[in-house]
């Protein structure tokens, strides 16, 4: 499909083996997406890649330019698996070195004696760039230009968040309304493409279902227009009852 | 990080505006990397990309040269936004009209007079592509050179790919080990540097973690070579015993 709206989007980069092998469930774009969603901002593409320094920069040199917003997780631990840093440098031509700030926080934040090599490492920034302050563990994340890096610890990564909201100039919240019912698609496609090629300001998308042993689709609706999504709504909800199928639930 | 073994790879590329929302959570990704793995096909790269025909295109002409397979997830349905037949059509130069395997199968699959319109959109699949039989629900998926086209809905998909073991042309099982250790990264940071500067053809991988109210490190080794990846795991167990750090479980 679809016409979309008009959209302030962004791109989110997963850094990390551990995802790509299957040994590691993201949760992390499904948490992103919804938080970036409620500030305006449409996740219009993500990509899962290696800790592998050519991977980190070609990806972000042709992200950073296609889309309003870049978020990386992943890779700014201290071992020598944690490349993000000085591959965003490289990314950006800019000097990694320890970032007077950031050194001074985990300095601080250990205890004295403790602030050792591997720690001191997590001081190491691209230069110019700006901190994301962590509430959990002390090692920021940071900003260059467009591009937003995040731990890939997910209760690390949540916490690092709330600060960030200012720094993002979204657009209209993103609603979405949906509806789940007890058919399957192929008796409600017609009907739902002439709906959608009625309201071109909203996604609607079908996503069948098997729960507790009934099946079912899902109609999502999503725009940033309320009165748009409320019409579209009433229509795809005057139709289902016209075919007599059972609306399990709406939200 | 890291030198990587020969290998054979794949990219991953999930349809899905549902996904991209927040509203899905991802669990193919999983599946499919670990169901590669023991084939020997390691996934380089995944793309999450919305389901627009443009998009769709463009990303599989790019990653189809890159990469030897190509599995994508998503949008073979019967509904208005189940674009993936069309839009892989267009990425090869290929017709897309019905396929005379395909109909014929969802013919037989469905009750006389219940092939609707909407389940005949099922069967319009490019021209040439070989088919993938679906064990669950009927509709196929489908191959064209080394792009195969899969359902989103994770249990369908499963029972899908058991068929197409004999179509994958992988090479050694690519193995796994794993420590579990008290501790955290930048205690071992350096070590475990100069272990994965001795071994190039393992990766390794070091991801803390928080269980149970207790701080730990999960070292993980990869490789398809069984003796090295032994000689790895020791030499990481001989240098975290002489840390007296404790291990919490390895496998």
């Amino acid at each position: 499909m679809k016409k979309t709206y008009k959209k302030i989007n962004a791109a989110i980069i997963i850094i990390g083996n551990e995802i790509l092998s299957g040994r590691t469930q993201d949760i992390n774009v499904s948490f992103l997406a919804k938080w970036l969603n409620d500030l305006g901002v449409r996740v219009s593409e993500v990509r899962i890649i290696e800790d592998k320094e050519e991977s980190i920069i070609n990806n972000i040199k042709e992200v950073k330019n296609n889309f309003k917003y870049v978020f990386t997780t992943g890779g700014i631990g201290p071992t020598h698996d944690d490349i993000t840093s000085k591959s965003i440098a490289k990314a950006f031509n800019l000097s990694c070195g320890y970032h007077k700030e950031a050194y001074d926080i985990l300095e601080k934040y250990y205890k004295p004696g403790e602030f050792n090599e591997g720690r001191k490492k997590m001081a190491k920034i691209p230069d110019q760039a700006e901190l994301i302050y962590n509430p959990s563990s002390g090692a920021p994340g940071f900003i260059v230009k467009n591009v937003f890096c995040l731990p890939g610890v997910p209760s690390i990564l949540k916490s690092m968040v709330e600060g960030l909201k200012n720094k993002i100039m979204g657009g209209k919240k993103i609603l979405s309304k949906t509806i789940n019912v007890n058919t399957v698609e192929s008796e409600i496609a017609k009907s739902l493409e002439n709906v959608q090629n009625k309201f071109k300001d909203i996604e609607i998308g079908s996503y069948p279902f098997f729960r507790l042993g009934k099946i079912g689709v899902s109609i999502v609706m999503r725009s940033t227009e309320k009165n748009q999504i409320d019409d579209c709504f009433k229509q795809i909800v005057s139709f289902i009852q016209k075919k007599k199928i059972k609306i399990m639930d709406r939200k």
